[in-house]
């Protein structure tokens, strides 16, 4: 229910970070890119099948140690249809892997097509009366602009499917503020008044451990932030953007988590892909570089945290 | 530049309405789902292909009538990838009709993401030293609230290839005022400060005709909302959702229009593809039951409005 396999994943490896897989054509070793250049052409074909080359070496090397991944859809869609078929066999891949899989698509729309995305990607689309997976990830990441009826589609799909969502709150880019801190009249600002929503859609769908199945993204760029809102969100799990390239530190980041060291998770994304260039190794070795990464982020992130454990 | 192919279109047509191709297999006729399944089996392709088959039938119908059309990705992506290539051949086959097309994503995200989702919808990809189109639409609704760094990445693509955006400004759902009719402290509302700020983004990228390439979206349902935020935008255009099956009337989408009968365009979606539904006409039929309704809609707005003409 809600995030619990994802909790479960985290204190089994006692890992709470997630790799974000955004994968630029850039980050992916020449010789991958290469390789499928010489097979499909300059094509849209060739670029989707070198990042399911580059997604599967990764999650090869880090399933054991990592508790989920987070696939942008951006990075998928750049690349058309064929991209797009890659994020969905790189979902499935992890999946098998044991990892938990949070598709970071910020989707967002009023109830009847919030439905379809939620069919999208956690649930299930019937054709001629049987129930296809299309995405079938574990986690969503959306945008609440719209209210709660954007939001009760997904709420429905988590109970019956176990799965959850992840509701922009405060996010991790220097812009944020413009909209998002704006005070309210209420004297709340707008991201408090949206983490407010989210504890509201939570209580419908809680877990056996304390959270919710509606977690909130707040950035490791605002610590500040991240403390208040641990404090007046208990029930609702963050997933926690801009450790590292976006400047965000493991000290800051610790005010997200509870006292088991649980309530988050941390994603590093151009930081483990890119390991293998920040490190200098040979390019065919990125996939050992990112396991190292892995493993520096976590040791990071948990020296600032009690041990972690689930709840009594 | 901006969204002037989508004025020109909408002059030459006399007819500012868009065609919203949000396909619920449901709504495409039996025997189109049959026919595809019964070659592809009970698969997502089957129900991807057969969504193409009706989008097709339906622009051909409507093209030299209607001056645009806006799939809803979200239909497309709970087919998977399949759907999501149906996605990507509906556009190209509008544009080919010559029909200006919105993507309908709402997509957002921080500014090197949003850079990944204006390439795939707007821009292009590079592989390999080659630029490739991902979707290539002509404009895409975006969600604003993460600010100014959200939007940027797509101003400049604007720029550079003639596309369009449209900002969620104030949606058409019963639910919207939760967020977006809260008062700031400034005393204005969530959703006219979001209407501010489209304004402020619209000065970098502005048309021949008054309206710059940041539009907004303001639901049919909210009339009031519509005659305000026209008055204080005036370089907006409106993709106005809602109108029909949601609720909205021809009257109160005309607070949406200046005095040349232009700076909004309003959606039907369900109105337009099940109208072969509501006629209770041969579900073969459907496509020309499809065009009636687009010209009994745009008769149906127009008679509220005063001529429609490029302004001098």
């Amino acid at each position: 229910m809600a995030f619990d396999r994802l909790i479960e994943n985290i204190v089994n490896t006692q890992n709470p970070s997630v790799v974000g897989l955004d994968p630029r054509l850039e980050y992916v070793p020449r010789f991958i890119v290469e390789r499928r250049i010489e097979k499909h052409g300059r094509t849209l074909k060739a670029a989707a099948k070198a990042i399911l080359d580059f997604n599967k070496a990764i999650i090869d090397e880090i399933h054991d140690i990592c508790p989920a991944i987070k696939p942008q859809a951006a990075y998928y869609e750049m690349y058309g249809f064929e991209g797009v078929k890659t994020l969905y066999k790189t979902i499935q891949y992890a999946q098998e892997k044991g990892m938990f899989v949070i598709t970071d698509g910020k989707r967002n729309d009023i109830g009847a097509t919030m439905e379809a995305y939620a069919a999208a990607h956690l649930g299930f689309s019937e054709v001629g009366g049987e129930q296809l997976e299309a995405f079938g990830s574990d986690a969503l990441t959306v945008n609440g602009y719209l209210g709660t009826d954007g939001i009760s589609p997904l709420l429905s799909l988590c109970k019956a499917y176990d799965k959850g969502i992840f509701v922009l709150v405060k996010t991790s880019n220097k812009s944020s503020g413009e909209l998002q801190d704006q005070k309210l009249e209420s004297g709340k600002t707008v991201y408090a008044a949206m983490g407010d929503m989210c504890e509201k859609w939570g209580a419908e769908v809680m877990g056996r451990y304390g959270y919710s199945g509606v977690g909130a993204v707040v950035g490791a760029t605002y610590p500040e932030q991240l403390e208040e809102m641990r404090k007046a969100l208990p029930t609702t799990f963050f997933l926690v953007p801009g450790y590292g390239a976006q400047g965000g530190g493991a000290e800051g980041v610790s005010k997200g988590f509870d006292e088991n060291g649980l309530g988050a998770i941390v994603n590093s994304s151009r930081g483990v892909m890119c390991a293998y260039k920040k490190e200098g190794c040979d390019e065919h070795d990125f996939a050992q570089a990112a396991r190292r990464e892995v493993i520096r982020m976590k040791e990071d992130i948990i020296s600032f945290l009690p041990k972690i454990v689930l709840p009594e």
